[in-house]
């Protein structure tokens, strides 16, 4: 087995299976990896056969279902075992490859990938974990961002060891600060659960810096942000939706007149360069943390320099160890705090 | 007692009293308003002694202490009878005005006005309405925006309904559209609280969209959002936020060069029409809505220009009886619906 092999389900996602092969090449093109392609054979070889791959090398791994992006994930993984996605689990499993990647239906990456797999020990529940842009021009993790809507203050504190190791491997972050999102700074803050998630971090052995609130999200306050997942996820959704709804307004703005439009024209590097640090493609995917294998979670409108760049994530994570260090990191946080249920 | 008496309670703010009082003037200067000034006699006469109120009047009520913003809120309530805070609360209370304004001490506004004035029949709790720009070119109303941190079902549909009534008397939309705030649009999505809220909404006497998720809170996709309050008040400052990060990053780009900062002169006009539609000043304050009187709540770093704003709604919540209205509704709802706690 090689140390950089991949797996990716072609199929999953709104633009599969064109957007994910196109990445998929874009990343060959790049990177010394072996992908895992998994779905349709002939679908796969026709797209590749006007191509040559320069860096990397892949291979096909035949699966003839795929889940749907409203399927019900639950069903969908249990009834269609040669889809792509359980088929790139499978790979992951036996050995073939070391990370997942798929933009396919959330609930069934994470219910494929917990059934297959299974969580790690010391982990109560996965989460997923994403990278903020922030005003210090570096990357916060937020993390949960969408796994858990039900979460206690033991899974926030576990949280918060599993982000702390993704900066730290993947980031490249030292000793990276802790923040809980909270309604205020102040310590006695908040409603029950973070309340008594407080009293966790603070035992914890883990850098807190204490509560944060929403403004400290993109502020840099902290490298990590922990939260429950309903929190995280309508975080997640908002920070984009602002940021989507500000460049729509500029763009209709520019078009109102010709001293807009050449202003625009003049400032159109400087947009561009917005765009990119705010681009969710940027990073290409969110890891979902707390698993026995790797796995990264891919907007499901991912274009080809997501999934590009999600690979080039999922290299970082095998090379930098991350999840072993996961695993070392929950074992020793186990035995540092008692966190009764 | 005049139909349009406000008091102000002139020492709450960051930048009390000198923002609140430049603001009572821009405020008098405008509008037909009689505005009761809570605060130190000695210092208001000196504020104006060389102003003399064009359209509205004004008089003192003495108070001589004030609740700062980092004191404990009941605690200063309790301890500070005579504080700027209390006093414009008694005045209300005393039938001298009808609503009060303050950007002072969030938790201690609360605390106050529901001890004085108490909360309405068939209200659990009280809840802050804020007003979102909409890529409509609207305002949705966002509720609970911060006042209740952990929420029951029952208390969420009492929430929407109360933001239906201030969304159709002080913004002036009919039949407003009611969305829940969640990580899906789903029915069966989101953590305990939003699914039993949601069976709740459908039975509710409100025209129910459904589920809303981040990206909808400025996308205009309802008139009304509801959420809890520790959700709302994340949701609200990671808004403003990213709105700020933004405004940050393309002045510092405008800074560098000359090409931008020619492109940026000429694109003053659109920057500052985005600024106008963002900045939580346009609309000056919350309404905290289910007490027995009417409570604007203003930001804390509220500039005269807020303040001015959050007298003209105060006097369209007034003048449209938003407040008797909620009274009305409260109580159908309460009829209508079976809500076990």
């Amino acid at each position: 087995m090689s140390p950089t092999s991949i797996a990716v389900d072609v199929m999953g996602g709104d633009d599969a299976p064109e957007s994910i092969l196109d990445g998929v090449k874009l990343a060959l093109d790049e990177y010394k990896v072996r992908l895992v392609l998994a779905g349709p054979e002939e679908l796969i070889r026709e797209s590749f056969s006007s191509y040559e791959a320069t860096t990397g090398s892949y291979e096909i791994r035949p699966a003839s279902e795929h889940i749907r992006m409203d399927e019900n994930p639950l069903q969908g993984v249990r009834k269609k075992k040669d889809s792509s996605l359980v088929q790139a689990a499978n790979s992951v499993k036996e050995g073939q490859t070391r990370v997942l990647i798929s933009a396919g239906n959330t609930g069934a990456v994470m219910a494929c990938t917990k059934i297959k797999w299974g969580v790690r020990e010391n982990v109560d529940r996965p989460a997923i974990a994403t990278h903020l842009p922030n005003r210090e021009g570096s990357y916060s993790i937020l993390i949960d961002s969408g796994a858990n809507v039900d979460c206690t203050a033991r899974q926030l504190l576990q949280f918060a060891m599993m982000g702390v190791v993704f900066s730290e491997t993947v980031t490249g972050i030292e000793n990276p600060s802790v923040g809980l999102l909270n309604v205020g700074t102040e310590v006695k803050k908040g409603n029950e659960l973070v309340q008594e998630a407080y009293e966790l971090f603070e035992q914890g052995p883990i850098n807190f810096h204490g509560n944060v609130e929403g403004s400290d999200v993109l502020g840099g306050t902290t490298d990590v942000i922990v939260c429950d997942g309903f929190v995280g996820n309508v975080a997640l959704k908002l920070s984009e939706g602002v940021a989507r709804t500000i460049f729509e307004f500029m763009k209709e703005q520019i078009d109102q007149s010709v001293r807009n439009k050449i202003g625009g024209w003049m400032l159109k590097p400087a947009f561009k360069q917005l765009k990119k640090i705010i681009d969710p493609a940027e990073y290409g995917g969110a890891p979902l943390l707390g698993l026995n294998e790797g796995c990264i979670i891919c907007h499901g409108s991912s274009s080809p320099k997501a999934i590009k760049n999600a690979v080039r994530q999922a290299m970082l994570f095998i090379e930098r160890d991350c999840n072993s260090e996961i695993g070392n990191r929950m074992n020793s946080l186990n035995e540092s705090v008692t966190i009764d249920e």
